[in-house]
Parts: C-alpha cells; sequence; structure tokens
C-alpha cells in the first residue's frame, strides 16, 4: 500500500487542445471565436461537472488536507465521487489555459486514493486499523501529489512536509520519499513511453554553464530578487483575500451570482482569454505560450536582450530556432515591456481563477510569474553589464530559476521551493542564489501574511492551528490564554442542573469534577453522553405518564407519530442527538443550533389533564433533583490535561501533534480553565482577549485567584 | 545570533602534512618513518589534547547532541573547554589520514558555540531565556555543522534533522536552512580567496552527460548496489558493535589499555600506516590517497577498465593528467583488486578509527567506502557491456555516486545522502538512480541494525528513546507496557511512611494522591523536596536533643566536625541532597545510590544516654506519626498522564516531544501505574516484561482489576 504512484498524464489533453486552437485559419474573427470558446467550454465543462458530481473537488486540496492532517475530518472530502470529480474537471480547467496549476489538485486526488486504499486494506486486515497509520499514508500521499507533479521527489516531499504539517514525525520521511519515487519516477517514464523524452530527465531541463554559472557579484542582483519576490508574493497574497471579500460581498447584494454559478467563470474567461488572444493585446504580453511553454522560454540559456529586433530576427533566424519562438512571443513591442505586462497579467488572473469554482492549484502559475519577474531583472542586468560581471557573462535564465523558486516560496511559505527548482531543472548550479532569495522572499512573506493556503483557510473558515512564528517569542503561559468562564459538572450534580447546563451551553464536551467546591478533574463527558444519561433517566417520567394517560394517549406524547412508543420515542431522539455532525461542533469549537431535545417541551402535551399533568410535575421534580449516576456513561478519561505554567510553546506543540481541540488546565489536581484551539490561535495572532472576557463569572475569579 | 556560519576551513592542515609526506626521497626505510610517524605524532597529539582538557572531545557528537536535543542535559558537554578540546585535537586528527570524518565533530562544535552564544545572549536579555528556544537554536546548530562540512545547505539540513530528531517542528526549519547557506557559503567562499576555485561551485564536481546520464535498463544495477549497500552496511554497524565489545573485555583482563590511554592509537596507528605505506602492500590498495582525493578519481567521469595498463600508460599519458593518476594509484594489480582491498581495508580501520580516543565522524570514511563499492559494480557494468547498454555507454563515476550515496545513507540510516551528493557533485543528473538505491539500502538496514549513531548511543548507555519502526504496527496501550508496581505519597501519610518510603526506594519523584483509597492524583514531589520536608520536620527533634545534651553534646550528633550546630547540619544535609546530580537520575530513571541521608543513624549517636534516649524516641515517634503537610513543599502539579487505552504511538509522540522520562496512568483521575522512558523502550524493541514483573504487589492488581 506504500506504491502510491501516480503519474496522471493530465497534460496531453492540453496538448491537445492547445494544437487545436492554433491551427491556421485565415479569418482573425473565426480565430477570435476558437481561441475564446475552446477554454469557455472547458471552463464550463468543468464548473457542471463539480457541480453536479462534487462540489468538495473545487479549488486547491492542500488547504483542506491541511486540515484533514490536523486530525478533523471533512466529511465528503475524501470520497471517489470527489475524485472523480476532481480529477475530471482538473484535465478540463487545465487544458483552458488559465493560469491555474495542478500541484494542489494532485495532492488531494492522491490523498483521496491513500484514503481508498487505507479503508480498503483496513477492511481485509484490521491490523491496519490505526488512527497513526492513516494519518502517515495520508502524508506520503501528499508527497506524492507534489513529486509527481513536477518529477521532483525530494523537493515533492520537502514541499508537502512544509505545507501540511506543523511536526514532523521523521520516521514517516522515507515513506513519502519512496512513495515520491515512485510517483516521480513513472511521471518521466510516461514521457519516455509517449516518446516525448529519450530517457529519464529533468522537466525543464536548463543548460547553464556549470563551470563559471555566476560571479560572486552577482549575488546582490539575487538578494534583489528576493526582496522583490517577496514583496509581490506578499502583495499577491493580500490580493487574493481582497478579492474574495469584494466577491462575496458583491454576491450578498446580487443573488444572482449564486445562482447561476456559471455567470462567473464565464466572465473571467471571456476577460481573460480576450486579453491574451496573439492577434489583439496578447501579442503583447505572450499571450499564445502555455505555462509549460512560456517556462521554457524564461528558463532558456538565451539572453533576450541581445537578440535581433523582431523584423530583423524573422528574416535572419531559422523558423523552429528557440530564438526565433522568443523573439515571435516576446519581442513586441519590448522584451520589458511584455515581461512586465506578462507578470501584470498573470498576476491578477491567477488570484482570480484560483477562486473560480473549479479545481485550481496555485503554485505553478506563480512559479511562472516568479520566473517572469526574475528574467525581468536578469535581462535588466544583462543590459546593464553587456561585458559581464567581473568577466562573467550575466546568465537571465539563472535569474528566471532564482525569482520562481523564490515567488513560490514567498506565496507559500516553504523553503523546498529551490530543492524542486533543481529537480525540475535538472541543474543544482545556482543553488546558493536560489536559496539566498528563497530565504530573504520567505523572511519577507512570513513577516507581512500569512501563506495562501492559510490565507485560504482563513477565508474558508476550516478549523486551524496557525504554526508559532519563528521569530517571534511568546512569553505565555496557560493562564493568560485559559478560559475561566468554566462549565462543569460534577459527580454532586443533579439532572436538573445537567438539563439547565444542556440548555445554556452548547459545548460539544464538559469536564467532570469531583465536587464543586473541590473541583478535581476526573474526566471528560461529551454533550452526547450527558444528553443520552438525561433521556435515559427521564425515561421513567413517559412511562409514567403513558400509565397516566393510557396507551392512546401515550401516543400523543411523543405528538408526531401515533405509533411511536416513548422509547421509541427516546430511540428516535438519541439517533437525532448523535446525528449531529461532530465533525462540525470540532471545527467551530461549538455548533450554534441546540442539538439538545427540549424535555420539557413534551410535558407541555399533557398539559390539558390537570391531575396527571400535577403528578407528573412532581415527578419531574423528584427525577430532576437525584444526582446524577455517571456509572451508566462513558467518561472519557483522557481529557488533555495542562497545568498553569505550561508555556504557550508546550501547548501549541500539543495541540499540533495530538490534534486536540480543547484541553483542561488543573492546579494541583483542581480545574481553573480551559483552553480551545480558538484561544490558541487568539494568542498566536496576538489578539489575546483580557481577562474579564476570559472569566465572567465573577466567582470563579475568586476562586481561582485564591489558589 | 541565527548567522553560525562557520566555514572552520580545517582541511588546510591535512593538505600541510600530506605535501610534507609526499616529499620525494631516496632511501625507503626513511619514507616508510615519516609515513608512519607524522600521523602518529599528530594521533598521539589529539590522544593527549583530549585527555588534558576534555575527554567529552572524543568521538562524533551526533549521537550525544541527539540525546541532548532529547531534553537530557549532558554535563560539561557544551562547554568552551570541550570546544577547544574538539576543535584543535580534530584538526590534527584528520591531518593524520586515519580514515575519519569531521562531519560528528563539526555538529559538535557548532553546537557548542550556538550554546555559548545563547546562555551570552540571554545574560544580556532575560526575554530568550527559554528551553525552546534553546532547542531550536542547538538544532539549527546541528544544520550548520553538517552543512559546512560539505558545503551542502539543503543535504546538510535534512541529514541533520534525520539522524537528530524524532519530531521536526517544520517552522525551525528556515533557520537550519539560514545558518546552513550561511555555513556553507562561508565555507565555498573560503576556497575563493583561498584561491582553491575560481567560483563558488561544488565541493567534488562531477561532469556526467546531462543529456543521457543512464539507460533505464542500467537500474537494476543501480538497484543492486542499494542492495549489497544495505548489507554492507548493516555489516559495518554490526562489526563496529562487536568490536567495542571484544575490546571492552579485553580491557577487563588487561588494566594495562586502560592505563596507558596512548598504546591503543599508537598501534592502530602503526598498522594503519604499514598497510596503506604506498611502497609496501599500500600500493595495492591506493594506499597514498587522501579520502578527498579518492572521492575525486572514484567520482571521475574517466572508465578505469577502459584504461591502459600501468607499464603502457606510464609511458603515453601526461603525467599530470586525471588517466595517469589513476592508473598509478589503482592499476596495480588491477583496478578490481584494488577497489576490494582498498574497501576491505576502509571497512576494518573505519570501525576501527572511529572509536579512537579521538574526535571522529563516521560520515565520510563510509562515504568513500561505499564510492569504491559502486565504482567496482559500474567498472564491473562498463566491463561487461562495452558498448553500452542500449547504445548508451556506462559510466561508472555515477555508480560510485550512487554507491557513496547510498552506504551513507544505509550506514547512517538517513535518507538525506541523497541531496548531500547532488550538492557535493553540483550534478543532479543521477537523481532516480540514487535515489532508488538510497530507498534499498535503508530499506535493508532500518530492518535489520539500528543506525551507527543510535548503535553508538546504546554503546556508551546514553539515554535513549528509539524511533518507532515505521513498518510495525505495535497494538500497545498504556496498560499493556505501565508499571503497575506503584511508590507514592498521599495527603493522609505519615512522616514515618514517608521515611519508610525513602529508604526503600530510589525514584526521582513520587506521585502525590489524595488518599490511598481513592488515589486521585494531584501532583508529583521530587524525592529532593520529600527529603527536605522530612528533615525540616524532624529538625525539631535535633534541637530537643541539643537542648537535652547540651551544647557540647549536640554538636556530637552530627558526628563529624566538633563545631556544627545541628541547624547548620542540616544545611549541609540539604546541600549534600541537593548535589545529587540530577541529570544523572534522569538519565538512568533511579539513581543507584541512596541519596537519602539516614535520619536513623542520627538517633543511635545519643543511645548511650538512656533517658533522653527515651524522651527523643518518644518525640520521634510522634513527630513520624505526624501525617505530612504539603503545604511546605513545591508540588510538580503537571505531571504527565497518561490514560489506560492511551496508544504506544501517542506515548511515544508526548515522551518524544516533551522529552518526558516519566508519566503516570490514570483512570478517571485515578492513579493506575507509570510509564517510564525505560518502559517505553522496552516495549518498543520489543522486550515487553510479563505483567508479574510490572506488577509485584498483589493488591494493587487487584484494585486495578476491579476499576
Amino acid at each position: 500500500h506504500f506504491v502510491l504512484s501516480l503519474p496522471l498524464p493530465l497534460s496531453p489533453s492540453a496538448h491537445i487542445v492547445l494544437a487545436l486552437r492554433l491551427q491556421p485559419l485565415a479569418n482573425p474573427v473565426l480565430k477570435y471565436f476558437l481561441w475564446v470558446s475552446f477554454p469557455l467550454v472547458l471552463i464550463l465543462f468543468s464548473v457542471t461537472f463539480v457541480q453536479v458530481v462534487s462540489i468538495h473537488a473545487i479549488g486547491s486540496g492542500i488547504p483542506e488536507m491541511k486540515t484533514v492532517l490536523r486530525g478533523i475530518y471533512l466529511t465528503d472530502y475524501l470520497t471517489i465521487r470527489t475524485f472523480i470529480a476532481k480529477t475530471i474537471a482538473l484535465v478540463a480547467a487545465v487544458g483552458s489555459s488559465l493560469p491555474i496549476g495542478k500541484e494542489g489538485p494532485f495532492v488531494h486526488i492522491s490523498s483521496i486514493i491513500a484514503h481508498v486504499m487505507s479503508k480498503f486494506v483496513t477492511t481485509i486486515n484490521r491490523l491496519y486499523a490505526n488512527e497513526a497509520h492513516n494519518n502517515e499514508l495520508l502524508a506520503a500521499a501528499c508527497a506524492v501529489g507534489v513529486s509527481s507533479n513536477f518529477g521532483a521527489p525530494i523537493g515533492g516531499v520537502l514541499f508537502s512536509i512544509e505545507v501540511t504539517s506543523t511536526y514532523f514525525a521523521v520516521r514517516n520521511y522515507w515513506r513519502g520519499f519512496f512513495g515520491a519515487v515512485c510517483g516521480a519516477f513513472l511521471f518521466r517514464l510516461a514521457a519516455v513511453w509517449f516518446k516525448d523524452e529519450e530517457t529519464i530527465t529533468a522537466l525543464f531541463k536548463t543548460s547553464f554553464r556549470p563551470d563559471f554559472p555566476f560571479d560572486l557579484q552577482e549575488l546582490s542582483a539575487f538578494a534583489f530578487i528576493g526582496v522583490v519576490a517577496g514583496l509581490v508574493g506578499v502583495a499577491f497574497v493580500w490580493f487574493h483575500k481582497q478579492y474574495v471579500h469584494a466577491r462575496r460581498k458583491l454576491r450578498n447584494y446580487t443573488r444572482l451570482l449564486e445562482k447561476h454559478v456559471f455567470i462567473y467563470p464565464v466572465i473571467v474567461t471571456i476577460l481573460f482569454t480576450s486579453l491574451t488572444f496573439p492577434l489583439g493585446v496578447g501579442k503583447f504580453m505572450a499571450g499564445e505560450l502555455t505555462q509549460h511553454a512560456a517556462i521554457n522560454h524564461l528558463f532558456s540559456n538565451v539572453t533576450w536582450s541581445t537578440l535581433p529586433p523582431p523584423h530583423e530576427a524573422f528574416q535572419d533566424l531559422p523558423e523552429d530556432s528557440e530564438e526565433y519562438q522568443i523573439v515571435r512571443q516576446w519581442g513586441q513591442p519590448n522584451i520589458f515591456v511584455t515581461l512586465l505586462l506578462f507578470s501584470a497579467l498573470r498576476f491578477l488572473f491567477t488570484a482570480i481563477a484560483v477562486s473560480l469554482p473549479i479545481p485550481s492549484g496555485v503554485f505553478f502559475p506563480v512559479f511562472v510569474l516568479g520566473a517572469a519577474l526574475g528574467r525581468l531583472v536578469g535581462e535588466a542586468m544583462a543590459t546593464a553589464f553587456p561585458n559581464g560581471v567581473n568577466g562573467s557573462i550575466v546568465s537571465p535564465g539563472g535569474y528566471a530559476v532564482v525569482g520562481a523558486a523564490a515567488l513560490a516560496g514567498s506565496v507559500t511559505h516553504t523553503i523546498s521551493t529551490s530543492v524542486i527548482v533543481f529537480e525540475l531543472t535538472g541543474q543544482i548550479t545556482h543553488i546558493l542564489p536560489v536559496m539566498i532569495a528563497v530565504l530573504i522572499s520567505n523572511a519577507i512573506s512570513s513577516a507581512l501574511q500569512p501563506s495562501i493556503y492559510d490565507s485560504i483557510i482563513l477565508l474558508k473558515q476550516l478549523s486551524y492551528l496557525p504554526d508559532l512564528k519563528p521569530n517571534k517569542y511568546y512569553n505565555l503561559y496557560a493562564t493568560d490564554i485559559m478560559q475561566m468562564d468554566l462549565t462543569y459538572v460534577s459527580y454532586r450534580s443533579t439532572y436538573g442542573e445537567l438539563q439547565t447546563l444542556l440548555r445554556t451551553t452548547h459545548h460539544p464536551s464538559y469536564p467532570l469534577v469531583d465536587a464543586p467546591d473541590s473541583r478535581i478533574l476526573i474526566g471528560s463527558v461529551s454533550r452526547h453522553n450527558l444528553a443520552a444519561l438525561l433521556e435515559d433517566h427521564l425515561r421513567g417520567l413517559y412511562k409514567h405518564a403513558q400509565q397516566i394517560r393510557g396507551t392512546h394517549d401515550a401516543d400523543e406524547i411523543d405528538g408526531r407519530s401515533g405509533r411511536n412508543t416513548p422509547d421509541k420515542a427516546a430511540d428516535v431522539m438519541k439517533k437525532r442527538i448523535s446525528s449531529v455532525p461532530h465533525s462540525l461542533a470540532k471545527i467551530f469549537g461549538s455548533s450554534d443550533k441546540p442539538d439538545f431535545p427540549e424535555v420539557d417541551d413534551r410535558m407541555e402535551w399533557s398539559s390539558d389533564q390537570e391531575g396527571p399533568k400535577q403528578a407528573l410535575d412532581e415527578l419531574k421534580e423528584e427525577l430532576l433533583s437525584q444526582t446524577i449516576d455517571f456509572k451508566k456513561s462513558y467518561i472519557d478519561p483522557a481529557p488533555f490535561q495542562l497545568v498553569e505554567r505550561t508555556s504557550l510553546y508546550k501547548i501549541h506543540s500539543l495541540f499540533s501533534i495530538l490534534c486536540l481541540s480543547h484541553a483542561y488546565v488543573t492546579s494541583i489536581g483542581r480545574l481553573v480553565g480551559v483552553v480551545t484551539l480558538k484561544d490558541l490561535r487568539e494568542a498566536i495572532e496576538g489578539k489575546l482577549k483580557p481577562i474579564e472576557e476570559r472569566s465572567r463569572s465573577a466567582t470563579l475569579i475568586e476562586i481561582s485567584s485564591t489558589l
């Protein structure tokens, strides 16, 4: 089950579409029509397919996988249905030429395969049924997804670790590598089989001089690329966030867009294809090129600024030469303007395209954008130093590689993009410039904005535990961030108190203490179990009501179905309680809807009979005043415990690794507070709540201050 | 404080020594004398320096750093004294031409620098005083150590993560990279400054054909190298272990070696240098070459087996050509025999040399050995397919690269060696063969033996938590591995019980429960604190004794110093208690020596006076029968708690990340057992103790089985 090898040769479809599009046609209007309509059909197909089969296939997949690996099971996210939707819709979407990538969807697809395979294996052999095992497999699948996308096993593994994990178990490392090597191997092997390549080589092979790739003094230019990439990355994440917010606002005004999901993708596609139409303004921004072709040009060892102007080039150079193609695509009006326009277009439309309701990755478009920016700096350097720096000719292709790695690293907050570019280009000559630029761009972007994946998590309001900022020192302890406004049940609580508790609060679980005054933490009981306890206990009451009112009346107690016995009603109720989506409760800390059935409501149904009602009321009083018998209930004996002086570092590690949603704070056995995922998140983000808000009940403050 | 850039250009010394040694001399006897004496002097200097300055400088440093990062502070291991000893002794040892590496010592050296710097920063600014911060810094320092050794920033970071961590915090990742890039940059920059290189390039630059580096069918040969490397790696670790055991046994018989630490290194050095003497048998095993030069030859793109035999080569080839040098070193009697002898010699002497009492790393010698084995397979392939496989000429240098990565990976249980070779050679052409071989060799070695570093940790009996085996499924829970034979103090315990407890058991800390019957866990109290409690409580007794016996007699109570007052005696005692090395106690779980002063002993001293003795005895009885007042003592309110159904996976994560030495197992608040590091280790290693041994007190079994 480790061989998660996923070559998934999706790109052919794109090639076919492209070939069709570039068919020489006489009529420019017909050309324009074809240029626009092909992507439009593909995008519409993609949108429809996703809407019909599974809307969980929308988007990248990395933010969601990060959430799943955090221990929060997103329903329907790892089903075969979603797999089909994502795979087919992705092929169509990628073929559309919109600036979207496929590494995120690949991660999602291979995770689904892993999950389904793991379920299958588990059915055969119970030995493998293990939470840890499942998570390990998913982590490996993420690695495979990235690796098979680029044919970059090492970079893929590292990238997937960086974007999905907070703490990484080194023992799973080789598992990821194994899967990744298989994936990358088959991916590249597919190219050999399909006769694209003679043997297994890098995807975007470069040919920089290995002997003297750059002069030491050029390092400052590379550092400059790092700064630019950092700032552009920050701007990109910011723009994407603003754009999504703006669209949401717009959607609130006009219900039109929501009803007709197609309108918005159609507008975006028409806009993008019109702008890139090679006979229109598209010729000023290399609009004809696919992302793959653009990278081949950008990483090329040809120095663009030394090429002849278009009219000369078209006469002198052979048509199939790289130089000819570069001049044709980038030479009008001038390479610097084209590169700038190309970058601006990509910047805007990448942010827009990744928020379309189709499967879409963000890595590769950003990578292309970075390559364009790097090439821009490189060409500027080559123009400024035509005789080279210290006698070493400037190689702008190297700058493009550095720019690509730096921008991709900046947007995703990863350093492993540097490894990915080595594997992609098959050359490791620019290791130092790449590392320097990537580190600088990462430092800038992580100081100013979350990564694009974390930003999407925030926008989607998925459960999220941000990583501690590496260069910030938190002097916080559990006591600084915990909620002191506690709700708990004790061994001495009565059923009446329990009923009030369940009615007034909506936590997914409650701490159980020995007695209200000593408050020694015994364990934790889920809301579901407490509700069942109360239900069970009051069942006697229904039975009694049944006896008083006769069988017919008792039926009415249920109030809805005439044939339900009270026992059955209780069962129905139980089912209803247990059907409360726990994932939701887990995600939001507490669900907004009351999941506890109002016990009193039923009592009202018998209010027409005065005598029995009084008897029932008395019985109810009596029942509710009894202390709870916890023997019948399941008590989670492992509520996670912290102490007041547990540092934020430790709390963060515990929450990350054990995927906790909350932990109780005890002081010498005594329950004094609770830290929820939300509290922790707010503490890390610096939005610490004032102490008054954390301890609304004055008594508790009093008690805890005397400790 | 992140700029832990450590170029440490230690190699020049080796160059100088080598240049001296290779001076052409007429007399073979004089040559032999020089050949042997230079290394001997260097080794003797190294041994002496280490013995005089700090014996903690002996060995690699990686096993110890792994232990330190586990949270166990090894005394004197991170001092400036050790730094000086390690640095200077390492220069001498590396210069001696013995097969030892320097990546382990580099890790140790940079860790000391980080530690000292961190202490310094902490003194200035208290904000940085943080356990987490210190550990992060040490982890980064390890990365810098490896990186600056090879000029391989990425591989260095990954290697250091793999060998030192079980769980890795991704947020520290960039820190390591940053330091590593600085380190690697300066390391390579140093080469430019010293005019070794024109610009920054790879250390062992290779020049394989980038277009068609290998045919797909050669992959089976590369996989074969993986298998060989895996088995040789296993054999190496096994041999090293047996050798160390044998030497220890020998040492037990003859005390001579222990007294005279020099004898053993002298014997080894003379043996090794005699075997490698180029005019003797050394010429059959490339004895003249340093490890650096050997790698240059082994990684060369020249196919050795196609070279002319020595007598022709010496005539035809220019003396300064690579081919000439290769034939001279490896051509006699024939390259296959030489490679085999070279490998055998390296295999034996690497295992021997790394156990000498000098600073020594194991990575690079093993890397050289792997390169030789790979070259052997490559040359065999080149001979078997003189026209190439499928028309692609076999390039044995690539096989050497694969072999080096695979064997180094197999011995150290790391995959990142594959990244290191790319950075070392500056070529990424062989990425797939390298990855395949490394994965195979890792799979074999991790199935059969621990890594060399873990093996050394075991041999040195350092505190050690083995990683979970990735391909083994543990169906164990806390209840399966915990000790049920509990000792605890309760709020109802008397001082007398405490005295008995401290006398009969020697744990570093004791759980505190509310009462013996309910056994709700309240916290944990250290042995030291308990002893102080008892001491304080009985102080009244001494005072009383003082009153009865007068000042002069009271002095005698102390028994040793005539002028000590009882109060002072108590102080002395307290000091004595607090001076118990906690690190020791931490390391061994419980110290073997009783650290609790026998209170009764003092009472005996007054036994000559019958009346007062009786009064004292009565007072003592009374005092001891009082219940303990824990208010005066520090209770650790955060003893780590597990529940019976906590899985081994979770326990392992908790122990790894929080650096626990023990954790209590509770069942609904009730203390039922304790899991120590030792229990966990034994469970992982499959040496699970039977239940009888884990619960010697029958009553406890009874209680826990009724729960």
